[in-house]
């Protein structure tokens, strides 16, 4: 019976000798570090307004939404939230989950038919690879954005019912799906294309809309859009957006919608604020595009192999597992703070440090930040 | 392609003759009703020192964690939230999760190792269910509260690791599991147990500490525990308490903690007030029990078949599913919220209301809503 703790401390020992540990570190409300690692791309988190919205909301409604959505838990903060959403993503209908990682594995599902073909992106989130599996579908795996693959993998399976599932950002990498493509040949083959826009909500796209509004498939009927609300919005949660019918059939069906309690009034409230900004905020946007050119092109003149950012992700190849910790801790020694992806956070073994380019950073310490990322480099 | 729709809204067809529709109705934030529908079961999501709590964390820290728990979103809100989950339930280590959803799915995957056996309650949450399937082992399902039939699994599968896994108090009947005799079996077995005490925690138990704790087994080497913030503490999350060695494993592998925006700081920092306040709660779990017991009584001096409630969850079998959302909205018409429970969303075929009794009610207006209940009883 105690040797399952055994048998666990053996694999962490495994994991320690390979450079795979993770530790917490708890950080303070004002830790004075340059953030290069959170994912609060327009800075909304703190922003004054957001704030304010979330604290009226908070005073009104009370802390926890009290039940599921279904049962207590619907609010008019998560209607408006929801109308907002579905009017900024051009979207009939958008619907709020207490998170991104919930949203995807109701979206998943519910796109599932009897003797359906999920076609997935080998480099997908977590949270869509759980999807899939959870959905009891068949799942074909497809090479990192490669088209033809996808296109190929639907033409194996004719008159199947099939899901094209992938990210628009990629979130370890910093790429762009090819979205008109992707959705092209879905549609070719009759098949549904379900994009998690987590990484360019509120950072590409007309009025910050997303990957999927820039490659012109706002409304498609065949197009189902997932997103978290934690990062460009600065807030938490997720959301689902796609036809009316098909959200209906999330509301009455979804497990991880109907027993599940619903996102904090005063959360949902604080992310319609941080909407409003985003939506307004083309000078934000256009700045993070610059600062990640900028730090692609720095870090590629001092000799790192860095990939070419779509959007506000940049990724640096670290040599290995050890090597990446190290650098990046070396960086926080020197208040620089950067995402560290070792396997299997990696879709491949490859472990990497990822920038996420936050507006909140002042210019000066933006360009400091990656001279210390230069200077600490193995 | 758009027979996809079509195919939806037959779906939603035959579940509206059936009785089966459900549909979202926003409520403000000073909506007039007796609640017995929510969680809130000691008022403590609107609770003066919780929402203070609240509040000076998003003045302090914003609205959203800005990343996963491993990147930026670890704070001092969550280590202390955490640290006092683990002193309260007696664990060696509590982590906190961003819904009590994933921390289920999280608990369970990291107890599964190659060729475990997961004995699962037939009554179980749908969030356990889901946990089970995504952990990939195979699972036999056991009749309700049934030990014998989790001791006939288990003897069934001599020398393979294996895993219970249980509500304490069943989310829509109240009863609650026989977990000393569990315990007991699954010691006997070499298994281990995890029990969901969902709606337990701060309801039932030393100092609210929960079932488990009431089952003497808090500590115990080979028990998880897990828990949504959001029902009793009135806050949102969930958490996963057990060994230290166990947690460790769930902060390096687990995919719904690692790949997963954190909590908010401010949800965090009030629930921490909330276990404060609930700890010193005696009075209101007195409370609660009796007017359990109360509206046990009274709906069965009107005839009703009514369950014998463990903490303060209350079920009344509805003759089918129209009725019992017939019956739900006349007692919405007369100002009382109540809960309502159909197929899928009950363990049987059996429709039911389901009374959830919070402390934050009037006494005189709870005495008035079991009228309401049993004159609009069908
Ligand atoms: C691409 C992608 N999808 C989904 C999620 C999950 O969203 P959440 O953190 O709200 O659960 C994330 C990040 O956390 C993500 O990067
Ligand atoms: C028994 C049980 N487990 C888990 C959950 C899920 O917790 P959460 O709502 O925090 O996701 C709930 C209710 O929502 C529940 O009743």
């Amino acid at each position: 019976m105690a040797d399952w703790l055994a048998a666990l401390d053996r694999r962490a020992e495994l994991r320690a000798k390979a450079g795979l540990t993770r530790r917490l570190r708890p950080r303070g409300a004002d830790d004075a570090v340059v953030d290069l690692a959170g994912n609060d791309y327009l800075g909304l988190a703190t922003h004054p307004e957001v704030v304010a919205a979330a604290s009226r909301a908070l005073t009104e409604y009370g802390l926890g939404a009290t039940g599921s959505r279904l049962v207590r838990g619907s609010t008019y903060a998560h209607h408006a939230l929801e109308e907002t959403l579905a009017g900024w993503l051009g979207t009939d209908r958008a619907l709020v989950f207490s998170s991104g990682y919930l949203a995807n594995l109701a979206a998943i599902r519910a796109l599932v038919r009897p003797r359906t073909l999920l076609v997935s992106d080998a480099h997908n989130h977590a949270s869509l690879i759980d999807g899939c599996r959870l959905a009891g579908a068949e799942t074909h795996v497809t090479p990192h954005a490669d088209v033809d693959a996808v296109a190929a993998a639907l033409a194996g399976a004719p008159g199947r019912p099939a899901v094209v599932v992938t990210e628009s950002i990629f979130s370890v990498d910093g790429d762009l799906a090819p979205l008109a493509r992707l959705h092209a040949v879905a549609r070719e083959h009759g098949a549904l294309l379900l994009v998690d826009d987590a990484h360019a909500l509120g950072v590409t796209g007309p009025a910050g809309a997303g990957a999927v509004a820039a490659a012109g498939l706002a409304g498609a009927p065949d197009v189902v859009v997932t997103a978290t609300l934690s990062k460009a919005l600065g807030g938490a949660g997720g959301v689902v957006a796609g036809p009316a019918e098909y959200v209906r059939h999330l509301v009455e069906t979804a497990r991880t919608f109907i027993y599940d309690t619903a996102l904090p009034p005063a959360v949902a409230a604080g992310v319609r604020a941080a909407v409003d900004l985003a939506r307004a905020g083309d000078e934000l946007r256009a700045e993070l595009v610059e600062r990640a050119h900028l730090a692609a092109r720095r870090l590629r003149a001092a000799g790192l192999d860095v990939s070419t950012p779509d959007a506000a992700v940049v990724s640096v190849t670290a040599p290995g597992p050890e090597a990446a910790t190290a650098w990046a801790a070396a960086c926080l020694d020197r208040a620089v703070a950067v995402g560290c992806f070792r396997p299997p956070s990696t879709p491949d073994s490859r472990s990497r440090l990822r920038l996420t380019i936050g507006a909140g950073v002042a210019r000066a310490d933006f360009a400091d930040a990656l001279e210390v990322i230069v200077e600490c480099a193995p």
